[in-house]
């Protein structure tokens, strides 16, 4: 076995800085490195509709996070000015922002949804969501969008290769043809990660894993939502960064279970690759 | 056999009026006269970034169009006035509106996306489309959006169990399941059609067959999307509703391009039913 096959089935045992050195994404190596260096794994789930409620609380878990994931077609009250506002935050608190639309059509419309209309997403998120069902068109599409000056910018995506609703479709054979979407063909600069609940859905080191549904205290909500622990996330399901909404934003003190969330987080990476 | 088993076998030679009759959604049966009465199956995909040519195609494509399809998120100015001029559209030129948003995230996210955002598509959609991947809790959802005053609007959904463009990763199985959730369960009154592209995909004659991707010369584009001629997609591959956009959008006059599809998918659909 070469070293690199040794790297692909021990990813969760490589710090991210290393794993920043095998990116094939430019976003993906900024993304572990900055993990890295502010020494968390959290991204907060900014799930609210109105804009000054997200950037309170993206200034206030701001110091703790590395990636803030936006919703941003349930704003009612969105505007330029609310962008701009976040952008401020992401740079003086040092994360990086992820509109998760989860893209699923055809080149040709992902391309015009994701540049144009009145979000511009392009514009502004570091990285957005997409599902693999529309093919490597998707990622074709979405990377077209960039053309001309845009494509100087650092921007990525996280492809789901699985979900965490209860009885969704996606099976081994899903999973499998989302793993060589992100990693074959000549688009893998785009891919910085996949979303996904399980250590075994891809073996690259250099992308990054983002594990949604997390809450201390496990359990199902009324529309098929499955949550499951930090540590039982990072540990045992190969999560690098994990998403937590409603934790966070239902707490008393949205710092302090920020902060918490963040230590758990943090600590159950630190055992995983002390291991 | 009883009657309605056959019935289930021969969708595609019963009459859209006929259907009407065993629609489970109220939407659908809708439709179903609509098309009937206005001697239409066309769909218009209105995929324009400005909301004057959007307006301008709707009034000129009105008179000719079962059902105007909108990527409401591509749309640079977006506006209210720009919702209720096209609403005044669809009630003068007798069609409905359907937002494309392919909603595919967990029950709680689509929610929100269906009624909340600068668009407030459960307000003004009368149909939507969802993907069936993330189980059943995408149409419970979506469903939910509309508790309380909303509720007693007439909405549904068309779920995707095809798709067009090439490569895409939907197998028989997914199928399968696309098809159990759009006819099992107590939210199927919900549920007004399928998004796909063969006729073997569903049986259950009161839901509506939509199929896009339909272009008078069959071809590819260059982000992966795949064409099929009018007669094609109604005779052979089951469809219903045929979905034309760049046929339309691109041609030297507009209402005459409508005017064809529209003769050529009815015309294909005399056929479809004579047989």
């Amino acid at each position: 076995r070469d070293p690199s096959e040794a790297n692909e089935f021990s990813r969760t045992k490589l710090t991210y800085e290393s794993r920043a050195n095998l990116a094939k994404s430019s976003i993906a190596k900024r993304l572990f490195n900055l993990m890295a260096t502010k020494q968390t794994n959290l991204c907060l789930a900014a799930d609210l509709t109105k804009s000054d409620e997200i950037l309170d609380i993206a200034d206030k878990c701001g110091p703790y996070i590395c990636l803030l994931k936006t919703h941003v077609d349930i704003v009612e009250d969105f505007s330029e000015s609310f962008i701009s506002n976040l952008q401020a935050l992401a740079t003086r608190h040092n994360f990086l922002i992820m509109e998760d639309r989860k893209f699923v059509d055809i080149g040709n419309t992902v391309s015009l949804q994701y540049s144009k209309g009145v979000y511009k997403i392009s514009n502004w998120a570091d990285l957005v969501t997409a599902h693999t069902l529309p093919g490597r068109s998707i990622v074709q599409g979405l990377k077209a969008a960039l053309d001309g000056e845009a494509a100087v910018k650092e921007r990525g995506v996280f492809l789901l290769a699985e979900m965490s609703s209860s009885g969704n479709l996606i099976d081994d054979k899903y999973k499998e043809s989302s793993n060589k979407i992100a990693t074959e063909g000549s688009n893998v600069d785009f891919v910085a990660g996949i979303v996904c609940q399980s250590a075994n859905c891809f073996a690259f080191p250099g992308l990054v894993q983002l594990t949604p549904g997390i809450k201390i205290d496990e359990s199902v909500d009324k529309l098929g939502q499955q949550y499951q622990s930090p540590e039982h996330a990072v540990k045992e399901r190969g999560a690098d960064i994990g998403v937590v909404g409603r934790g966070i934003l239902q707490a008393g003190n949205v710092q302090q279970a920020a902060i918490n969330y963040r230590d758990r987080l943090w600590a159950a990476y630190t055992d995983r690759i002390a291991k």
